[in-house]
């Protein structure tokens, strides 16, 4: 990428003040700019940035009460603006045409849908059906008796253990594992004796699972995803989960098994939650959280274990006022002990 | 599946109380439970589930005083009957074929056992030795000089580093790394070093490792991990770490470098333990717990940094109630200037 | 391995102190050692690891005042021996020749350097360039367009997508994932609506990322790992992280997106950082801890959520001494409502 701040100002038709021959060989955020990067401010409470950015070129709103020592392109839209730029200098998405590479490995009673794209070393079982248009990547694994849906992409090495089933145009990154067995085991005489894991795992519609998390069959039945949920990446979903609609689940999350998660419920990072537990819809689990009981629909949880916002919230602050409640505590001790003995020498 | 009620009564001998045309069209936990769905319940305290579940079908013992507006099946083990029933209607487990796909690179001096399946695109190296009936993946990659068991269970896409040793019906699931190098460095002027990691992984007999984790090797001698030890996903075993016999470790837990676990120790979800401990024989540390400090055996620990379970109990408990203690030290500060201002005016 | 202990007195020019035939089969540290392996202790303070080790032979240094009830032998730097004979015993590291296997996949436009050594079943894609004497691993895909540099070593099933950039000296470990989509969604009419992250993953010479762990392309611009620095397995770094150099992330550590870490940062396992925080140079993050503020150069974090080392410290020990706190203010109730009782019958 080698353009000028001159060109940028026309491609977006903003106003430039400063150097119109400035080069800008990259785009980044305001705060993670290197020298040489545009990047933009969309909100007042970012302007402060511009004292320390390294960035060569910055676009702002027209109106902007500010100033930089480099150069300001002022337009009508600054998110618009910097995502036109964008698009412009990043290099065009990867499209993997359709066909069947010769190196993949695909069952003679497999079905394959129109358009499909099979990759370099893929691998599709037995009985497996993949909707048109789907891509599968190299070195992807989709074992027996799997049902992917149209529009899915999925990316290089991911794994489909059988039975597996994807609605439409889901989109698996990376080192995924969707269908490995449960963490189910009998105690038998002191040893732990292996539960057989017969159910499946099911996908609906318009699901993103990250690079190399992991969602584990069910012991019978399905462990399921609902339509339109996105998770990220590392993320560990146990046997016989189910998760609703629209739900967002962040890194390095962990779901124990049979947990049940309402429409639109936000796990943030790192959040852990205990077997059989039920979360209700649109709540928030914060960062971090253990839960280890049922949680309320519309509700914020926080804290290890998590207790609602408002009850963790006014707990840290009294545990971050702690040592001066203990002085105080002390002190108070001082001043009663001085009473006692002043009562004592008073008359009676 | 497509099952009637009374289909599933005959099957597992049941009494039918409902409508006998019910169609079944799946199998779930009663909290899990779909429209369709054929559950049951095994103990009185989740006989309340009836009133919420979604359940078409449900399972309970003859003697159960319950109700139901559906369909209820009547039985004397109701676990026993609905495990009749999933093991009819699920998919049959896949069975690995023997032989070897020609798809597969296998060194000329490996050493396969009998019956064994090796699968599509595996890859094994020089000097490897893969025990009789054990199944190799698809893509799963077996480095230089490794030994393998027999009736060990590789899914696809699992790699082992060089010299990783492997006791027989060891279960490894898909994107599991075995023998990865320990993370160590030494500062060398500033800089991180990398100490070479000369040592191996070795895995007992009957162990199971999750999807996704990962066991590194040592930085000398042997990362061991015990026999009948079973691991969850994601999963982090550092270099030099023991890991006893029969332990249970759950999903994202992470172990630091030359940390010993005795045997039948449970470590629950993401826990975490610092580097060099020791943890004694039957021991359980609950979920997100941070264990720093060695742990003794039969001990139960929680919090992070992790106290035993009794001390943090009292903790919590205290912390809980600390806004009610802050609020009735400051009346308290109240009372006690009072009473000095009421001694002031007191004749003494 | 099959020494005495005399072979290694020898070797390594030692003293020996007990019988000179035991046989050594195995190395270990002094904790984690079995019957029949020979440890070393380079420090006092481990001195008293000899009663409960079950070494057979153990190194030490010639004036270290202890006994032991087997084998001791005695030099001038305990370090140095035990590495010596662990290089002896150990199987010497892997080295892959170099050439193209032919079952790689590579595309015709992409361009490989001098001795590059790519393995079985890797796929190289159209533009992409691989550096001098860089190794491919088995499995492992390079995308479209990606530039890794000289010397790599990129272990078996590592996915790069594509546009990545590698410095030279880059060691990615098997499962690794750089590329994968960040993790960006506008909501839109109550669902998740994709932002397509068009940025890239540039990662910088003498950067180690360890096994399963994944590095997110950033939604425009570039995530940044600065050079030298080491990330351990099952780390999850989020678009548009810039990372500076000879940082350490230990395991399970999970970055939120645009979060800025200065050159030598530590981050202890498990610990999460939010996203768009800074964290200044020569800062170490504690184990767990989770960062939700920005972090000044050179402080020592701890806590969830994190403050510094020193605030949290005091408070851990307020929140340890909290159950005696509410004993005592207990008792000091009762003895101020004494005195007042008392006042009231003073004449006043």
């Amino acid at each position: 990428m080698h353009l000028t701040a001159r060109d940028i100002a026309q491609l977006v038709g903003g106003e430039l003040i400063g150097d119109p021959d400035q080069t800008v060989t990259g785009v980044a955020g305001i705060r993670e700019a290197q020298p040489g990067d545009l990047a933009f401010i969309a909100s007042p409470k970012y302007y402060s940035a511009l004292k320390t950015t390294q960035a060569a070129v910055v676009i702002v709103a027209r109106a902007a009460k500010v100033e930089f020592n480099r150069v300001l392109i002022r337009v009508d839209n600054p998110v618009a603006a910097f995502t036109q730029v964008v698009l412009r200098v990043m290099p065009p998405p990867v499209k993997f045409a359709p066909g069947v590479h010769p190196t993949a490995v695909i069952a003679p009673d497999a079905s394959l849908g129109k358009d499909v794209s099979i990759q370099p070393h893929a691998v599709i079982e037995s009985g497996s059906v993949i909707g048109d248009r789907t891509v599968v990547g190299a070195g992807t694994y989709i074992g027996h008796g799997c049902r992917v849906g149209a529009d899915c992409l999925l990316y290089p090495n991911v794994t489909l253990r059988e039975y597996t089933v994807l609605g439409d145009r889901v989109i698996l990154h990376s080192g995924a594992v969707l269908g490995a067995d449960g963490f189910g085991y009998e105690p038998v005489g002191g040893k732990h004796q292996k539960i057989p894991q017969v159910g499946v795992v099911e996908v609906a519609d318009d699901v993103e699972i990250g690079a190399n998390s992991t969602v584990d069959r069910a012991r019978f039945g399905k462990t399921r995803i609902g339509r339109g949920t996105k998770i990220d990446n590392l993320v560990q979903i146990a046997h016989n989960c189910v998760i609703g609609e629209d739900c967002i689940l962040c890194g390095l999350v962990g779901m124990a098994g049979s947990t049940i998660l309402g429409n639109r419920v936000t796990l943030a990072g790192q959040v852990g939650l205990a077997g059989h537990l039920v979360v209700g819809d649109n709540t928030t689990i914060m960062a971090q959280a253990g839960l280890i009981k049922d949680a309320p629909p519309n509700s914020l949880m926080l804290g290890s274990p998590a207790y609602t916002h408002t009850e963790t919230k006014r707990i840290v602050a009294a545990i971050h006022r702690l040592p001066e409640t203990q002085a105080k505590l002390r002190e108070l001790e001082k001043l009663v002990s001085e009473l006692q003995a002043a009562l004592k020498q008073t008359p009676t």
